[in-house]
């Protein structure tokens, strides 16, 4: 398979240039490319947020598949471009830690700064590395050049804290809700991997003014309207309601702590 | 022309990782297959919308297009999933009527029961069919293979009740707004082909609080800000405003009684 | 590089089937066709927005790229398809001015009253041309078909008066805000090109309640929420707020006036 699938995850939305001038970039640098977005609806300079959305999708994709993430604030500034290999994947951004969780699920990875300027557009701007750096290096990438072509591996690229569940007490974790996603769905960083008998054993979940003490296997089996505890399609224990918004109903949304006891 | 044209119908937004993650099955197991959104943007679990947005775009997509529809608020639940051939066109979802206005307009279509578990991601989750299930079955089937491979064919699918114009005096007829456009236009249910002569003679169409008893061929023929009925692209007739939204000026929305007398 | 590329640019929202019944009519006349979305989100009928977004992103793509572009409250009249010839590229749209940048950016270029039905959908509507008349002639031009095919050139093809900043005084000079982009930017009608030592001489940019007298030349040297001037990444100058929105601080949008004062 050419190696010529490239996603796009960005704050820039969908009203404006942004998007269509990065696929214009790419589209010129490497006819043919096929490129699919992941969002763009990312909460503007909401760095964490992307790279969430990021990590929950990008596994589905097939090996050599280039990743691109632009949520930015310091753009113009020095922080670094990187091109990262991770997991049999690429991904092309800034050095801000949007690949945090990246690096942590797959610990065999290789961070390289970019700094082959002829790989660049001509005249960068200072306002839209987007267009001007990280879509001609995917695409470059994509023709495809060897990752050591763009520069060498770096060893001091940020990594930002990952919120973690924190115990408190023997059977006591606070944790917090990392996303709301389309459904009103709270999900927490409370994952599978960590509890895997949560759903075997009695606990109580505190979220807003609520306590929870059931773990649905599907909404089928809840009644509508009903707030419960499932777990989520990628492993995180979210807090849901069928057929509504939990957030809505629980007034709570990413950032709201989280309080588990196991039973 | 192969078969590698997939759309996606489905009420996952564009904030989430939703989409990205079924895109990335599709394009792991048939490289090079052509996915195409007709929107994500269907109310969470409104299955009548979903099923309408499809019925009103796949008759445009070239024959053996592969249409993914997923509006699923049974999904973890005993619900089929299906694979629908119809009008020379597939069709592949979860069997709760959201194919109901296919088979209407499409009367030989086939439905089967997909039981062919090996088509499946290894591991189904039981909240994301659409990464699971569904979007994995779209690309075998793009492969392509034969429909004959998913299941066996059923009669007993589910068919939702859909919404007819009824007759309530010799020539009255109350009928309801099937959905709001983008442009605030109010997609009625009273169809060209059940009413050919309504633009050649008089009527009164009533809703909200207006009465109509003008059918405009066209929106450059009104004024700005007139309300009026037209025919719309697809037949069925609609109330609009020149430049304006008729659901906002009448405050009226998808539900809403509309009644339909011809002098 | 075969002439497939295609891009749309409508105001037809993302919850309907108007952009994929249009993406299936060009992939049914043209198997293979790349079609890339600029945007949708265009205000309902404005085609000055319309127009704005095309040309600030139709550089990015390569040569012989098709542009379809339908923001058409005319939709149904007498206005004319046009096909342009222009910078290199192709441009399919409505004769309402939508293409007003296009000609002013690109002053050789050729506009072509589309008059050659056979490449309309049979059964042209009167609402929706986007499916029957410039989504099929975009497809028919990728074919690709030589542009003469489609009609004759014409001269008095519609030109919009562009906002063009006004000198009110000998260093004075009245300017508009021509969109806010999706961080809340106030993009202006001040361009670099007619103002290149603006970065380096003091002046004074009044907007709402504000009177700016910094240029930013990096986000990255401005504190968080400060509001200031900045060349953007198309060479309009703009008013931006680090990390916020300087429409929500400054209270103004799309059509506020601004004045330019150079010291």
């Amino acid at each position: 398979m050419p190696r010529s699938l490239i996603t796009l995850t960005t704050d820039f939305g969908d009203h404006d240039h942004f998007v269509a001038s990065m696929k214009g970039v790419i589209l010129s640098l490497r006819p043919g490319a096929e490129i699919v977005d992941i969002t763009h609806a990312i909460e503007p300079y909401n760095v964490q947020e992307g790279g969430f959305v990021l990590a929950e999708a990008y596994a589905c994709f097939p090996r050599k598949t280039i990743h691109v993430a632009i949520v930015d604030p310091g753009v113009g500034s020095a922080r670094r471009p990187l091109l990262v290999e991770a997991g049999g994947h690429f991904f092309v951004g800034p050095d801000n830690g949007v690949f945090s969780m990246i690096y942590a699920r797959e610990p065999k990875h290789r961070v390289r700064h970019v700094t082959s300027e002829k790989f660049f557009r001509k005249a960068v701007s200072r306002t839209f590395h987007g267009r001007d750096i990280f879509a001609p290096c995917a695409a470059h990438l994509a023709k495809p050049l060897a990752p050591a072509s763009f520069g060498k591996p770096i060893q001091d690229y940020t990594k930002l804290a990952l919120a973690e569940p924190q115990r408190t007490a023997r059977r006591v974790w606070t944790a917090t809700v990392l996303k709301v996603d389309r459904f009103g769905n709270l999900i927490t960083n409370l994952h599978l991997d960590q509890f895997p008998d949560l759903p075997t054993r009695p606990f109580e979940l505190r979220v807003g003014l609520e306590r929870l003490r059931r773990l649905a296997l599907t909404y089928a089996e809840t009644s509508i309207g009903e707030v419960f505890v499932i777990a989520g399609s990628t492993g995180y224990f979210e807090v849901a309601a069928n057929q509504g918004s939990a957030a809505r109903i629980l007034g709570c949304g990413a950032g709201a702590p989280v309080e588990l006891e196991v039973f």
